[in-house]
Parts: C-alpha cells; sequence; structure tokens
C-alpha cells in the first residue's frame, strides 16, 4: 500500500456547490432555524460555524492534520481476489478505514471535535456511545488533548460488548452503563424500569444533560450532524486522488454503508463533487440494513436527533424518533433518522439508498475476509453486499468503489454465529 | 503515514553475511546434521532450501509481494507524543505491523508457507496455535492459497478466549481444541489427564502427527525456524528505508520482543547487515518476558523445540523442553526457546536480551495508547517498556526503533485486568 496521496489539507463542504441549500434545523421550541447561541451550551464555538458553513473548503488545522498522520491516507485496496470470487468483469476498490487506531472512521471526527474542545478550554466532553465504536474514537481523541472524556453506554452492550468498554477505559474514557444514577433522567429511567437494557436514546439524554449543567463541559456526537460529516469528508478526498493515481479516470458507483449518515456522505461528497462541476456521473448507493430503512422506507420531514425531543429539529429521512429497531449486529447502523446533509442528496437525486438484509451483508462479510483477508465492521459489510449484488450482474468493466468504514475484530462473535447458522433474518 | 517506500522485492538472509556460520540443526535420533529428506514429510522443497540457504538475498515471488501489498509497507510512525510523556530527547520511532488484516506481524511468513505449499501440490495444512495470532495469520494466508486448514489449539486459550478462534472459523480454518480425540497422541493424553488443559507442546504433537501421516499435508510453524526468521526480515527491510526518509542517517537502538524470535529477528537483522557492514553500529535489544527468560537466564545449547522431542536439534539459548512457563498475558512470547538464528547473533554479540515484568509492560503499553492511539499487543509491549526506560535514562538524543509487532484489540480483557488491577507481578 505504497500511497503518496497527501493528507488533505481542507475538508470540503458540499453545502457551497449544491444547486439548493439545504434546509436548516430549526429549534425544537420555537420551530425557528436554530441560532449559534442556542448551542453553545453544547458544542465549541468551532463547531457550530462549522454546522452552517457555507464556504467550499475549511481548512483543517494542523495539530489534527498531524493526528491524522498516524493513519492517514487511509489506503485505497484493490479487491482482485474478491472482484474473482464474485466472477465480475468490474474494478472494485476499497476505501479502507480500519487502519485508524481504534479501528473505524469514527477517529476522522473524533479528533476534530476533541481538538475544537481543547482550543476552547474545555476540561470534559460528554457522550454516549452504543456498541462503542464512537466512544473509542472519541476516548482516543479526548487522551491525545488532554480531556476528560465521560461516555454513557447503553447498558445492553456495556454489559454483552465488554471489549469496547476495554478499550474506552484503556485509553482514559470513564464508561457508565446507561440508564445511570448519575443524572436526573437515568435516576427517573431507573425508578420506572429497573431492567430496563437501555437504548442509544437515553443515553443521549444523560450524556446531554450532564454536558448542558456542567460550564467546564461540552457534548460530542459521533455522526449526523453537518460539522461530524464535514470532518469526514478526508475519506473521500482521498479515495478520488487515489482513484486516479491507479488510474482510474472517475468511479462509476460509490457504494458506504449509512447508518446516521456520516461515514457515507464523507466518502461520497468528493464523488458528487465532480458530478456537480461535471466531470463525472458517479451514482452513489447508501447500504441501509433492512431492520432500520430511514431512506428506503422512512419520511424526509423534520424530527427529532434523539429519543426525548431534546435536540434541534433535523430535516431528515426518519423512521420516527420513537422508533426502535431491531438488535442486528451493526449496532452503528441502528439510528432512526440519516444525516440531514445526506438526506438532501437523496432529496436532491445524487444518492440511492438500498435495504440490506442482515444475512447477506454477512454472507458478503465472509467472502470478502476469506478473499481479501479484511474482516469487515458488520456495519461496512452492508456497503459490500450491495457492491457484490451489482457487480455479479454487470457484463460490462466498470470501476466500484467500496467504503470500508472498518474493521470487525471486535465482532468476531457475530461472524461466528453467523457460520454456525444462528443469525436470524432481518428481511 | 504517506509512504514511498516500495515493498521490497527479496528476502534478506544475515547467514551470509555473519562472521560464523550458524550452528546446523541436528536429527533427533542420529545427532547429525539433518538432511533435506528428513524434513520432506513436513515442510514443501522451497522452505527446507531456505532452510539452510546461505544466498545473501532470496527473491520473493510476485504472489506473495501481491498479497504483501494489501498492507505493505507497513507504516514507521515517530511517536511524537510517547516522547513527550516521557520527556526523553530521544527521536522513537515504531515500526508497525498491526495493520496486517489479523493484527500482527505473522501473516508475513503465513502468507510465504502457504504460497509454497500451494506450489507443491499441498492439499492440507496443520499447524498448532496458543492464543492464535499465528493461527490466524495462517488460516488468512490458506484461504487466499485454496489450501485446508487445521488448527490445533490449546484448550485453555480454546475455552477463555474465543475471538481469535472467531476469526480463524471466518477465514475458514478448522479449529480443534487440543488435546483432541483426533490423534492417536491426543486420545492418549486425554485418557491419561482428562481434564488438561493442554499444552503448545502437546498442541504440535498433534499437528506434526497428522501432517506425517497424510502424504497430501504438510506442517507450518510460526516461528523458531530460519524460513521464518527470513520471511520477516521484510520488515527490517522496510523499516531501514522508512528510517532514511525520514531523515536519519541510522538508528542507534533497536527494541523489539522476542518469543520465539522471529519478529524480532526480522526487524533487525537488517540493522544488524548494516553493521556488519560497517555503516552503522545500531545496538539490538531483545526484550523477553521476566516469565520466560531464555536468553537473559537460558542455557546455549542444543534442545527440542517441542516437548515430545520429535522435532530437529535446534542449538538454541532455552529453558529446557520442558519449562513451563507463567501463563502472562503476552502467549506469544510464552516458548522455551530462542530462533537458532537469533541465539546465535546473541552469542556474536550483536543482540543483548533484557528481561521484562509484565506490570511494566501493561504499563508501557497504556501509556502508549493513551499517546500515540495505537493499543499494542501484550507482547510489543514489552519491546515498548523496554525502549521507555531507555529513553528515560537518555539526556542526549538518540535515535530509537521499537518493533511494534501487532495490536491489542483481541487482548483488552488483560489491559482492563491491568487498569482495574488483577494483574499479578511476573519479576
Amino acid at each position: 500500500m505504497s500511497d503518496t496521496t497527501p493528507i488533505p489539507t481542507h475538508w470540503y463542504n458540499i453545502v457551497a456547490d449544491l444547486p439548493v441549500a439545504p434546509p436548516p434545523h430549526l429549534h425544537p421550541g420555537t420551530r425557528e432555524p436554530v441560532q449559534a447561541a442556542d448551542l453553545a451550551a453544547l458544542f465549541p464555538s468551532a463547531l457550530i460555524e462549522q454546522e452552517v458553513a457555507t464556504d467550499q473548503y475549511i481548512e483543517i488545522p494542523e495539530p489534527i492534520r498531524e493526528a491524522y498522520r498516524t493513519w492517514r491516507p487511509a489506503p485505497l485496496i484493490r479487491a482482485r481476489e474478491f472482484e474473482k470470487a464474485l466472477g465480475t468483469p468490474a474494478r472494485i476498490y476499497v476505501k479502507y478505514e480500519g487502519v485508524s487506531p481504534v479501528g473505524s472512521h469514527k477517529t476522522n471526527t473524533a479528533v476534530a471535535q476533541a481538538y475544537y474542545n481543547a482550543q476552547d478550554g474545555v476540561k470534559k466532553i460528554t457522550t454516549e456511545t452504543g456498541a462503542g465504536q464512537w466512544g473509542s474514537a472519541l476516548s482516543f481523541a479526548c487522551a491525545k488533548f488532554g480531556i476528560d472524556l465521560e461516555v454513557w453506554q447503553v447498558r445492553a452492550s456495556y454489559e454483552s460488548k465488554p471489549y469496547r468498554r476495554h478499550l474506552m477505559e484503556t485509553y482514559g474514557g470513564t464508561v457508565h452503563p446507561s440508564p445511570s444514577d448519575l443524572t436526573e433522567s437515568g435516576r427517573k429511567m431507573l425508578a420506572e424500569f429497573p431492567d430496563t437494557p437501555g437504548s442509544l436514546g437515553m443515553a443521549v439524554t444523560e450524556a446531554v444533560e450532564v454536558a448542558a449543567n456542567d460550564p467546564d463541559a461540552r457534548y460530542a456526537l459521533g455522526s449526523v450532524l453537518n460539522h461530524v460529516v464535514l470532518h469526514q469528508t478526508v475519506i473521500g478526498l482521498e479515495a478520488v486522488e487515489q482513484l486516479r493515481a491507479a488510474g482510474e479516470a472517475n468511479a462509476d458507483v460509490v457504494f458506504g454503508c449509512a447508518g446516521g449518515g456520516s461515514n457515507l456522505a464523507g466518502l461520497a461528497f468528493p464523488f458528487i463533487r465532480e458530478v456537480l462541476h461535471g466531470k463525472a456521473q458517479t451514482r452513489i448507493i447508501a447500504a441501509e440494513p433492512a431492520a432500520c430503512p430511514s431512506i428506503t422506507k422512512g419520511e424526509y420531514r423534520y424530527d427529532h436527533g434523539d429519543v426525548a425531543g431534546l435536540t434541534p429539529l433535523l430535516k431528515m429521512h426518519t423512521l420516527g424518533q420513537d422508533f426502535v429497531p431491531d438488535p442486528i449486529h451493526a449496532g452503528g447502523l441502528r439510528y432512526h433518522g440519516m444525516a440531514p446533509l445526506l438526506s438532501h442528496t437523496v432529496e436532491l437525486g445524487y444518492v440511492t439508498g438500498q435495504a440490506i438484509d442482515q444475512q447477506d451483508s454477512f454472507d458478503a462479510g465472509v467472502l470478502f475476509a476469506r478473499t481479501q483477508g479484511i474482516v469487515p465492521a458488520p456495519e461496512s459489510a452492508h456497503a459490500i453486499a450491495a457492491a457484490a449484488e451489482y457487480a455479479r450482474g454487470l457484463t460490462e468493466p466498470e470501476v466500484l468503489v467500496i467504503g470500508l468504514s472498518g474493521h470487525g475484530m471486535l465482532d468476531l462473535p457475530a461472524y461466528q454465529a453467523h457460520i454456525d447458522g444462528n443469525l436470524v433474518s432481518t428481511a
């Protein structure tokens, strides 16, 4: 994986290039466009600016680029053995984010968010996590910039998936099972449902409550919002260059998995930039789980990002803030909504959703592992499954790019369950 | 990690450059130098040739280089944050093998061994594994070259560390707990000790028995032997070039962990080449666990590689074939002997052993994780501990290289135990 691609100096903000401006976030009380002051208790100033920025490119501060250098540029790998196994004329490239210290793309925004918080003198960050990909990325980033981190992890995951909790604590993060007795909302929940396994929405509420009540603390979110999507564009900016360096003029189709949407948007937006500038005709496929199909089965409307309705209203594809998806192994895709910016590009016709059954995603993941060696994260396996189906149907060569958002080293019990025939269909 | 270092075209064979030839392996029956025919039932012809080769460089076949391209060149990372935390004037570089698909250096030889077996028409390979680093690397490699793999895994690890077993099975390998009822030696062991947790020596015996009795099968070993060490020299060959590309004339000290010895030898021998050719004065430190100190406390003499005494006699630093180390978490370092070629360079004065306590290794591993983001394998943490101690004592700048042989993603429970104060000292 010799690679002379430079690490991007700027993030790419697709808002500047889109023919129609995206709908603004609304204040949950007034339903008016949300103001910077409304967000100041939760986020540092630079991130609030980025949330509403209209510049085409935003410079990446040197300390963030220095952190990126540990694992970036992430490799773009030609998946020749996988192509052979599929019997396809396609040339398939995978953009592999699993080389990051925690094994996923989440570090791209975690490092940026921790840096901007440190710049604002923030001493503590609170966040929620489900299976723990985001929580471990932010633990790593907070250790790097000297910020304390408190993570509320959904109790079911806290108890059943200890490896990512160990990872968060190894980095120095403090992890609480949610609901906890450390917050008013948590105590209320525990009093009412003492045996609850918790939920992501509950964990958000606890993390937000603590940040809102501590002037030295802020809250961080790992997907959905515009500034998170912005940070993830390093994925696609590199991939566009790497594809050219590999001798390909353009990608015909780009496949990525979409839960909250930041991974796919980060990969896809620089490819859509080429389309918007008349340089390519690349199509984008958002592979989402059949168990949580916000693009293919949801509505495009304003909805809350959390269960309690405390966050701003976001215009997005949503299954409704109360939607509870089946407990699939791709925990990172179990979110009721889709990033507003990604939803907007779906509405404008640049991105198409495709629902993938859990069985098909694991079949594709195992085939990929046995041919290319990398065990994909169950989330990423959804993108691989969509690409595999498409590639098998081709009779002429096309160039496909798959976003491999992370490795599945901490998800191996799910692979074992699949191999042993113990996974259920989610179709 | 932009890197233009080419992947090596040849492995480096230090035998050609050493002032004294290494002592030959001896036949366990006759105690005469072992002949190629004696090894033909166990290894393919090319590996037997490499075991006794005296050429300075041996070409890496293109299919192996093609496989290497997925993750090589492995990055050489300047560990600036770690330097700061140590308060050292040293410039510290880590050569990071954890980017391989299975997360360790073991793939460098696994891919080569599977390729040469496939060239000889071998249909099945047998091997043993402890915690599973070697078994998972070989499972990956066998999937790549279309060879069936049967792994005998020490029963205690098979039962207590399921993640690497899941990884082996995800790649398509078949894993048996050892002792098993599938071999004569296993049945004998089970009859005598029905509740035995198994041992690496027992697992070797079962794997060798199956390969020796099946004309289509061969056996593979993940460390110790000359051909394994040879394959691992890609680590050091890249590191020497990468260090120059980073603007450093030479390394002052190279630190690597040593269990069977192939990881350290692979990193160190190309640096020793520079010493032998009068181009540098680099010193090499072999960091071994205090619980299994073959270099610092063992004897240099002929000994068997296995418990049963079936393998050739190897001249090496050994604690004796019956030595049973404490059950430390760095399972990859729990071997009674040291690679004969590495032992020979110790005797010649190019390499120095240093015993590291388990507590110190985890302290260093946690500090490294919190500063650089990468959670080191417990094995690699021994090298980090040795380097940290040295670096803290410096008053003038020196250039240090640490072999980071793998990541610790599947060893996180051990880190949690360390953080919780539940690890015992092994000093």
